[in-house]
């Protein structure tokens, strides 16, 4: 597997946060699907940096499609996305070599790879992977919106500070439009709370963890599978590829260990014709399988391991101990710019359910 | 996919609630490994029903081998392990068939199946299916104790009650074995609150949520691998194996989210020629590949969704609304029967990495 | 892998040769698919012993599903097929513990596994194990039925003597029929001489390989995939777990090596408003996919390695030479009874591409 | 599937014949392997056209490694391979969007994607897909003779005419070496004539088909698995890969179908305190595992589909019969410049069996 994930769907994402280029395959992906590049870039963008309270690396993050369209479309082959890598400061990395950061893969990838790791920037681990994982997730995402399909994630927490969170019972396609664009909160008041939290990690040479809503709308009742092929163990395998992801809860995830059962489940009703459930506890998964209710999770985020503040760390190679301040440019809190790789996440987890098999 | 796990090392889960047998294949062992079919009999007895506060369905719950050992020992075929359904009441389901049950997976597999599915008890979507979940995991574990990797679990909360948590930098194989054999909790003082919580949610007809909290020892440094292949990937996948999961977490996990980094990251030290951490917050993971540090992570469990207390239901095939008494046998918490559930679940997901290829 | 096979729909065979029982799981099939016990019965005796000029090993063959089957149909839960193994003579291996006999897999898997492995007639790795890979195969072969899918296979030759071939344009499902009970050629006169020549194998306490010829009718235009994924990719994965297989060819095979391209290529026509192709040189497949014509393989046997002849072999032990003269039961020629396996093979391969997504 | 390929180690094959470039990722490749590009390049140049005999499309095909090396090694993160498409003529196609190429995949291909494929020269499905495939294949083959492993083939025959085979018992990785440049045979007087026979099909606008026979020497001994997972299977699953390959045997192959057991067996014997055998039918394998003896196989190419004498086809469109001359440049024998890409098909399916779990 490694950085490989799907079955009838197969994406691998390639690159190295400091190489030319990074990138992902799509394999399996049904054919005459046509492909909104430019939606695709406004997607992107998103996630991309040089935004406010984010690192001021600045990078276009482009995806050019190499292969697998013709004339506008899906023609069947697998779809290779490049991204280019530009603005790296490889130089700032070069004593990290040999000094793991805390809170990152440096000394287990070390470990792992003998040494041989390309450990600028975090190479195959960095964040930066999340751009081709994106791009991915992006073009998934416009054949899910042409089948009635759609997935959208906030900023639900910063620290202490809370968004709004959505509906679950009632969540529109209209909410997950509602995510502010400059900072991705459904309200735009709390948002500005959030945003002073982040601010003030920022002053003190410190980060801040935050936490990711998501909502998927418009899945057919039924999907998913039993015991290792539910929804659940599909979106969890797939939302731990986004970096410093810690958690992941469905429905009322932990709290649902606080409550009764009769509180917890979610009653059937007959809604005219159409069978529905009066509570959405579940997060609209039940055994595994989507029940129609909208799907909702939440992923926890660590915060930033990369700070300013000093840090003790060792010498890997002369075994003794070392200082350590990370210089260099980093978010102060991950979870902003993770708001749409939590939606790309959960879109390849979906792919080998929602798409027809070509 | 479906009931089926894993790359190197596969798993294939098979039966339903009601069937003649339930049982799993476990292809890709090494060979040569000797199976103490005595102590996984006891290991399978911890999930076994007929204990106090649980479902008082009597089975046995012997797993047979029926294939794959050779005079004792792992012979490079396959393991097929089967175990015997008994004392089962199908009658109790007659109603169901049509009447979907709050909280089960019964409408969703009634559309995904057709109206095929077996109904009785869940048919494959039963929590029973975790007995040969627990086969497999406690064969595995057996192979991991030899390679001085102990997995172990207890208990953490029910409802509002918590046990004490392992301690993340110090946990000792010891504090595995510590877990009560009657109710599996750290603490026998905390077990008696927590038990308290269950019986009166017994004795109103209802259920409780729990947690259950998990650690693996004796991990080698750079297990894993990165994106999607990840022990937190492989663990959460498995984990929502376990029916009635709705989250799971690593370290601090959700926690994390209201941290600083300065407060989250784990400094390194030298200790002697060693490379450690003075704290744990990364419950032993950094970029999907294990640090040397106990691996720690935390599964929420939902409360039974099978409760007495009458609920809003609909008839699937009449379409009008219905009422609902849930009759049988049932646990008031299933978190309790799920602590070795956990483990065999993390002790699948580890297989690929901690097993030889032979 | 090992001894599991596909993609969305999974098989997992398990079982040794002297074990107790054999059986296979397969996963993902569509729900409410009837299953005809009897008719697949009839096919398993196909391969059966016990029939003149094979094994006098007598075994009834019936496979028994023990899950996956409600009210006579696929419930959408895997199915467990098992079959008994019934009057083996262990102690005719003693011997071959330490001495491998040579055409077999004994010192290889000794190797591989160790010692460890299960020696009794060839364990994991004996032409039993084709009796549940011929339950799942006809399982599925029921279901391809209903969609006006046929596979049929014929001993093509034995030695030097060979049976009619498929007419590669015009076979027809009623051919397929045509295929002998009690010795599977097409024309009865030929398979006279075919088995006279096994007879004189049998006489002189040898054996002799044969080839058998599948074809496959109804197939959609465009099944299978490129690369890696095409319809021989599948079918030859597959017929190469048929024990003593050691070569595959599609339509002219080996003798396209020989022909022009003017000689090998199969024109198109319009057969009314219908594509056609005058000549079926291709065996139905063109660029991995199904070209409408009928899919035909054929799959070369070896000559049964276990001979009464004296052979020279080694003690894997003491290191040094030996004689041996293998006693026990064993088919003159494996070709005869691999017929409905090499089907069964072929019915594995296409269930990825033929059955529905459940 | 499709077009990626492994279970342990990944490959995902991308691009089509006239898009910009084509390439490959592989995953889970150990870290540390030093990746030497000019005898990749070397090797590449082995399939590249241009050479007399084959097509005059020119291309220099000079791989080029995106991701993945780190200081001339590999670095645990995937490898991405680009190759650029050059001198592509695609209005040499553009008939051949409605009008089928007999023995291409053109038609199927048009039904299974809809009409939506890339036809210019075949697209995903053209041999041009063997450069992405052979880059892959040399980059293992490198780690594979730092192993002891080596793989070598040849052109066995081109029509009737016939190369030399390799010793089934002594071939050596010398003999390996002494494969033609020009002229990828074993004996240069033999491939004057089979020259000739290409020579000829070449002027009379016509193409012809032949053999190319594999040996993969310094295997250890058990290498493989049972049933689904032996070396016949995953290389038969690999080779087919290559376009225009219609079979594929194992040592004796389809002869032994002809043979007696006491003639296809091979005799064990202690070579001093080595156990070895004193033939080599089986081509090293037996129960699909490796038996340390050379293992040998041939793999059947068509004459090439695509010739300029006039053929019959239809319009997909206006369904009605139609006329065919294929201009282009062709190579009148694909299986001259398919030998390396056998080998690196070869070397794609060994990989999971020979190369370390990093």
């Amino acid at each position: 597997m490694s950085s490989t994930y799907g079955n009838r769907i197969r994406f691998s994402i390639f690159g190295q946060s400091h190489g030319e280029k990074i990138g992902c395959v799509i394999d399996g992906l049904p054919a005459g699907e046509a492909v909104d590049l430019e939606a695709l870039y406004r997607f992107m963008a998103r996630r991309a940096p040089g935004k406010r309270l984010t690192t001021q690396r600045r990078e276009t993050d482009r995806p050019y499609v190499l292969s697998g369209l013709f004339e506008g479309r899906t023609c069947g082959a697998p779809l290779c996305v490049l991204i280019d890598n530009q603005d790296t400061h490889s130089a700032d990395y070069d004593r990290l070599r040999d000094v793991p950061r805390p809170g990152h893969a440096d000394y287990p990838a070390f470990v792992k790879w003998h040494g041989y790791q390309d450990h600028r920037g975090g190479g195959h681990f960095s964040a930066r992977l999340t751009a081709p994982l994106c791009a991915a997730g992006g073009i998934l995402m416009q054949m899910y919106e042409r089948r009635g399909i759609r997935i959208g994630a906030h900023l639900y927490s910063v620290g202490a500070a809370q968004d709004l969170a959505f509906d679950p019972v009632n969540v529109t396609p209209e909410d997950l439009c509602a995510v502010g664009d400059d900072f991705p909160t459904l309200s735009a008041e709390r948002g500005m709370q959030m945003q002073a939290v982040v601010e003030e990690a920022r002053r003190n040479g410190d980060s801040v963890g935050g936490i990711v809503e998501c909502a998927v709308l418009g899945l057919p009742v039924g999907l998913g599978g039993p015991i290792f092929d539910g929804l659940e163990n599909a979106i969890a395998h797939a939302v731990f590829a986004v970096p410093a992801v810690k958690g992941i809860e469905f429905g009322e995830g932990f709290h649902a260990a606080r409550l009764k059962g009769s509180e917890n489940n979610d009653p059937y009703w007959m809604e005219g014709d159409t069978i529905s459930l009066t509570s959405n506890h579940a997060g609209g998964i039940l055994g595994g399988l989507s029940n129609g209710m909208p799907l909702i999770f939440r992923a926890a985020f660590k915060p930033t391991p990369s700070i300013a503040m000093e840090q003790a760390s060792v010498s890997l190679r002369d075994r003794r101990d070392e200082r350590l301040s990370i210089t260099g440019r980093h978010d102060p809190c991950v979870a902003i710019r993770a708001v749409p790789c939590v939606e790309a996440a959960a879109a390849l987890a979906l792919a080998d359910f929602c798409l027809p098999n070509d």
